[in-house]
C-alpha cells in the first residue's frame, strides 16, 4: 500500500489563484485531511516518479469537501428522516426538478431517473434494455472503461468510424444495417458528443441533427454521454444542446453524473429520457426493491445545486480547469515550436487534451518519449481504433505547474528524438 | 401528492422509552424535519386512514438523523478529498475491514465487495454470474423483492418447500436434480436463515449444516440475504452463525446492509464471499469505470461503526424493535383468546410477524377483516406459496401504541368474524 499526497496535489498554485472568500471553500482543506489520498481507499495512484496526466480524475485539491460536508448537513436538517428513507424509485422529485432544470426549459422531473453515476446507468442500460449478444455500436475511439462495462454485460461491441466532427451517421447507418442484415439486434449507438472523452471534440449542430435523423429513421435508441455537460471552457461552446433535446426527447438517453464535478465518490447522476422509457427502466424489480438508487446524497446535491452553489462551484471549477489546460497546451507549444512532431487542438471543455503524431511515428514511440519525461500519458490505442499515434493528456488531476513542466519535458523529449 | 406525517410517527411513544442522553440521538428531530415525509421523496406511503404493517421499513423515529449528519461531517473532515474520489473498487479497505469485524474473526477485508444495498448486491450476481434462463432456487415463501429483481433480470425462479425450520435440503436436491435433468443450469440459490422475511424465522444449526452439505456437494452457490444479521431480539439467537462461517467461506455469498438498521436510503451494504468469488465480480467493468459503488457514504458508515456508534445504536433499536414486537403480540394474544382464529410464533429477531389462520379460513376473509379493523396487512400470497392462509405483519414501521391498537383491532375484527 502506498501511502502519500496525490500525484496532483501542489497547494501553491491554488492559492496563487484562490478564489474571493465570498465563493464557496473549495479546497480539500490542511494537508491532514488528505493522509488518506492512498491506495486502498481510492480507486488508483500512478507511479509516484512520474508527472501522472492518465487518469480523468478531477485534482484532489479542485474536490469540494467543506461544500459537500454543508450539503449533507443541510440536506439531513432540512429533509430529517425521509432522507434516510427508501427513497421514490425514481428519484425524490425535489432532486428531479433540478436534475431538469440544469437539462433544458422542456426537460420535466418525469424525464430524470436518478442513479448511482454513469458507470451505474450503462449497467443498467446494458442489462436492462438490451439481451447478451445485442450489438452496440461505440464510436471508433471512445470512452474505454463505458466500453469495458458494456462487453462485460455479454454485449458486441462494434465500432463506427468518426471524423473530426465525431461519429459518422452515414456509417453509423451502414453499421446498422449490416449488423441487421446478419440476423444481430442492435441495442443502442453510445455517444459522447460534447467534450468527448478522450478526442475533447465538440459535435457541430448539424452533425448532430444528421445523427439523429439516422437514428430516428432506423429506430435505434441514442445512448448520450453528457459527463462533462457543465465543463465548457470556452465560449461559444460552454454548452451545447444535447442529443436529447435537439430530437425533442425521443430515442435518446442522457446521462448527466457529478463524478466530473463535485466528486465521484459520491456515485450520483441520472438519466434523462421520454418518459415511456424511464417508466419501462424504473419498472424493473431493483428500483421496486431498493428505491432511488443514491436518495441521501441525492438530496445532498439537491440542497447544492437549489441554494446556487453547485453553480457558484462550476464557476470556480472552470476557471481552475481552463487554467490548468492552458498551462498545459502552452508549455507544449512553446516546447514544440513551428513544426512540431505532436498535433493537438485545443479542448473547448471536460478533461482532456487529444494529442497525435505524425504517421512515420508509432504509438509506442510516443509513449517512450513520455516515459523519458518522466511523463505518464494514457495510449490512445487504449480508446479504440486511432487514426494516428496518439495519447490522451489528461490536464484536470494536476496543478498548473506540474502541468506546464509535464508539457515542457513532453516538448523536449519529442523535440530530441525527432532531431536524432 | 399526499403530504403529512409518516403513518408511524407518534412521538409521544419513543419520548416514554428514550434513550439516556448519553447515548446517541437518534430521532428525526423536531416535526418540520419530518415535513418531507411525503409521496414524491419517500417510496410509498400507505393510506392514511388505516394503520400500515405493509412495510418493511423503519420507524421514522427510529432513523437515526444526526448520528449520520455527525458522519457525514467526521468522514469528510478525517478522509478529505479521498473521501470524494473514485474509491478503491472492492471499496475503501478502512470499510471492508470494519464490515468484516462485524461477519466474524475468520473473515478479512479480501472477503467484502461493497455495495449499494442488497437490491444492488442482488441485481450484480443475478447479471454478472448467472445468464438469462438460469434457474434460481428460492423459499417456497420468501423475499418477494428480491424474486422481483431476479425475475426481472430474466433468470426462472424455483421454488423450494420449506418446513418450520426453513429451506429443506432434501427438497433443494430434488430441485438442483430435477432442474439439471431438463437442461437447466442452476445459477445459484437465495435463502434468508436468520431472522427470516417475511416469516420471521430462525434456521437451527442442523438444518444450516445439511443446506450447506447439499450445496457443496451439488456445486451450487448459496446467496445467503443477511438484512436483519444485526436485529437479533431475543436470546440465545441474538446473532447465530452464518451459512457463510459454517461453510468456511466457500461457495455462499452472504448479503449485508446498513437499509433495516442505520436508512435505506443510504444505499450501502457488502457481498461477503470467497476471495475468488469476490474477485471475479469486482472484475466486471462496473466496478472497473465507477470504482467503489458507494464510496462517500461507506466511509461516513465506517466512522460509526470504528467509533462505536454504530453498536450503541443497534442496542437502541433493539430495544425499540422489541418494545413494538411485544406490543402488537400481546395486543393480539390478549385480543383472541385461547382458542385463536389466528397463529404466530415469537419472531427472535427482524421486523415482521408472521400469522396463519386455520385451513377453514381463507387469505380474503384474513384481508378482509384486517381492512374492517383498519389495519393493512401484506398478504401472504405475495412472498411465494403459503402453507395455509396467512399474512406478513410489520412490526418496524409504527410506534408501540399504535401497534397496540392494531393488534386490538385486528384480533376484534378476527373473533366477531369467527362468532358471526
Amino acid at each position: 500500500m502506498t501511502t502519500g499526497l496525490p500525484m496532483g496535489a501542489d497547494p501553491a498554485d491554488d492559492r496563487a489563484a484562490a478564489a474571493p472568500s465570498t465563493e464557496p471553500s473549495s479546497t480539500a482543506g490542511p494537508l491532514s485531511h488528505r493522509r488518506r489520498w492512498q491506495l486502498g481507499v481510492v480507486q488508483s495512484m500512478g507511479p509516484p516518479e512520474l508527472i501522472d496526466l492518465v487518469p480523468g480524475y478531477l485534482d484532489p485539491d479542485l474536490l469540494p469537501v467543506d461544500l459537500l460536508r454543508g450539503a449533507y448537513r443541510d440536506a439531513l436538517a432540512e429533509f430529517g428522516s425521509a432522507a434516510l428513507s427508501y427513497g421514490d424509485n425514481q428519484g425524490a422529485v425535489e432532486f428531479r426538478e433540478v436534475m431538469a432544470s440544469l437539462v433544458s426549459p422542456a426537460c420535466g422531473p418525469e424525464h430524470v431517473l436518478s442513479t448511482a453515476g454513469t458507470s451505474h446507468a450503462l449497467h443498467l442500460i446494458a442489462t436492462g434494455l438490451a439481451d447478451p449478444g445485442d450489438v452496440v455500436l461505440v464510436e471508433q475511439t471512445g470512452y474505454d472503461l463505458g466500453r469495458g462495462i458494456l462487453a462485460d454485460c455479454g454485449l458486441r461491441l462494434r465500432e463506427v468510424p468518426t471524423d473530426d466532427d465525431g461519429l459518422d451517421p452515414a456509417a453509423l447507418r451502414s453499421s446498422v444495417l449490416e449488423a441487421r442484415s446478419g440476423g444481430q439486434r442492435v441495442a443502442f449507438v453510445l455517444v459522447t458528443p460534447t467534450f468527448h472523452n478522450p478526442t475533447g471534440r465538440v459535435m457541430s449542430l448539424e452533425r448532430r441533427r444528421e445523427l439523429i435523423a439516422v437514428a430516428h429513421h432506423l429506430g435505434v435508441l441514442v445512448v448520450e454521454d453528457d459527463a462533462y455537460a457543465d465543463l465548457g471552457l470556452t465560449e461559444p461552446t460552454l454548452r451545447p444542446p444535447t442529443l436529447l433535446e435537439m430530437a425533442g426527447f425521443t430515442g435518446v438517453i442522457a446521462l448527466r453524473t457529478f463524478s466530473k464535478t463535485l466528486g465521484p465518490g459520491l456515485r450520483l447522476g441520472c438519466m434523462v429520457a421520454e418518459q415511456s422509457l424511464v417508466q419501462r427502466l424504473v419498472s424493473h424489480g431493483y428500483f421496486v426493491s431498493g428505491g432511488a438508487p443514491n436518495h441521501t446524497t441525492s438530496l445532498a446535491i439537491t440542497r447544492l445545486i437549489s441554494d446556487g452553489d453547485y453553480h457558484r462551484h462550476l464557476e470556480w471549477l472552470r476557471t481552475r480547469l481552463r487554467t490548468r489546460r492552458d498551462a498545459l497546451l502552452g508549455a507544449l507549444r512553446d516546447g514544440l515550436g513551428t513544426d512540431p512532431v505532436l498535433r493537438f487542438t485545443t479542448p473547448a471543455g471536460g478533461y482532456f487534451l487529444w494529442a497525435w503524431s505524425r504517421g512515420d511515428h508509432r504509438e509506442t514511440d510516443l509513449l517512450a518519449a513520455a516515459a523519458r519525461a518522466g511523463v505518464a500519458v494514457a495510449e490512445g490505442s487504449r480508446f479504440g481504433t486511432t487514426s494516428a499515434p496518439s495519447a490522451r493528456l489528461a490536464y484536470s488531476f494536476n496543478s498548473p505547474s506540474r502541468l506546464a513542466d509535464a508539457g515542457a519535458r513532453l516538448a523536449e523529449a519529442l523535440t530530441l528524438e525527432q532531431n536524432r
